[in-house]
């Protein structure tokens, strides 16, 4: 475990590149990063529906594939009014398209390049 | 599908409990609330490791039991410092306990009561 972290401490700089150098130790103890991962938030979602959180979803699956986005999770607190998507995506930009495009865009967009 | 949602939504208002009643169509669709989950959010973890997230996702792991949580995952973009939990537990204020003994202490904790 401490191998695959150490190997990755060693790399470039990570604000030299987009993501960290998919080792094959990495790749094979996490693979995530063999597609970059994001985590967009919505935060004006209070009182959302299962209904209308499933329509929203859905609304982004329908034309994910044009942007080469993969969202795979959605956890909504109705309270909060907070949204959290999981997606596989090209790069930021691609999520937050779809997002826009289907009415309901993000207000932040995270990309994930560490695990547990 | 569409029945699944109208259930909930003529269900009691959400303001009145702390999760909406799982009917047993609802935890066949969505087992997560036969168990009440949280996402809870970090801001200030910039810059943070693989060994690093893994240590303290540990930590969490160690002593959970204490308080009857279950983190499942974390996500972290070290460039914003954004680290994202997911757990089940009895309530927020668990999960605030277990990040605040631990050293690392959530600045949002939110109830996930609709999925998608």
């Amino acid at each position: 475990m401490g191998a695959v972290g150490s190997g990755l401490d060693a790399g470039p700089d990570p604000e030299d590149s987009d993501r960290p150098n998919a080792s094959t130790e990495e790749a094979q103890s996490s693979r995530e990063f063999l597609v970059p991962q994001f985590m967009d938030v919505h935060t004006s979602m209070a009182g959302v529906t299962h209904d209308q959180l499933r329509a929203a979803h859905q609304a982004d699956l329908d034309i994910q594939d044009e942007e080469g986005v993969n969202f795979t999770h959605a956890w909504a607190d109705p309270k909060s009014g907070h949204v959290f998507c999981l997606s596989e995506a090209p790069n930021a930009e691609a999520v937050r398209k779809i997002h826009a495009r289907t009415g309901h865009p993000a207000d932040e967009v995270h990309e994930i390049t560490v695990t547990a």
